[in-house]
């Protein structure tokens, strides 16, 4: 196949409150009031791992099907830690974002603990989302 | 400060539809027709750049509060290219994810040039979002 080009519009409602626009559907961003927002959303990287648990249920799919066992569907519990200081300005030697994402997929399927096992490990190698965050993927920002 | 743990838990409602939910939010996470979803939501790698865009706004606020000018707003275009082979399983060298992403930010500000200048690249430099799509950030996944 070619490449395929995904876009989004967005613009900022207020400080921390995006409206962010994909294709038809609209999405809102905001930050908790412990984090200085108005709460009206998911925050931006709660989204990261949303994004990841779609693309993860897509795989499990796909990946069932082509080896041929019944999924009847999954669930996930997903998480992400991270320091706050250098996103806030503050010196320190840590990243801006997640140290390390965890998820816990648990499927309802016809098949045996080997073959789930292949199962994760197909999932894990052609997930598109799990690729741009286990391996870098430029990001460009310019100005307009 | 200290860490912070963001959780999300998902389940599938179908092979491409999920639905995901952070603290009080849902999200719902789908394929379009041509990528044999449901087209109820956003993309999974769509959500990747409307996680991208939250992150943006709000460093594009918090750091221009440090440099004392006035921005009333920003508006983004955000897009990404990526080639659907190695998810779809076919043999292929190109990754699974995007290949690169580009934004374009458009500010309303009372501030010249070089000031914006700066003011975008400490924004790259904090972004937690930017940052884990930038670099590695490890994603273990287990089965339960």
């Amino acid at each position: 196949m070619s490449d395929i080009t995904f876009r989004v519009k967005a613009h900022s409602e207020n400080p921390t409150k995006t409206i962010a626009k994909a294709r038809g559907f609209e999405a809102i961003i905001d930050e908790p009031g412990e984090l200085n927002g108005t709460n009206d959303g998911p925050n931006p990287v709660e989204y990261t791992l949303i994004a990841l648990s779609g693309c993860l249920n897509v795989m499990c799919h796909l990946v069932a099907k082509e080896m041929n066992f019944t999924l009847r569907g999954v669930k996930m519990n997903l998480s992400g830690v991270l320091d706050p200081d250098k996103h806030f300005g503050m010196k320190t030697a840590e990243r801006a974002g997640y140290k390390r994402i965890e998820v816990e997929i648990i499927p309802d399927a016809d098949a045996d603990a080997a073959t789930l096992e292949q199962w994760l490990k197909t999932i894990e190698e052609r997930c598109p989302v799990s690729d741009n965050l286990n391996n870098p993927t430029p990001v460009l920002i310019k100005l307009k």
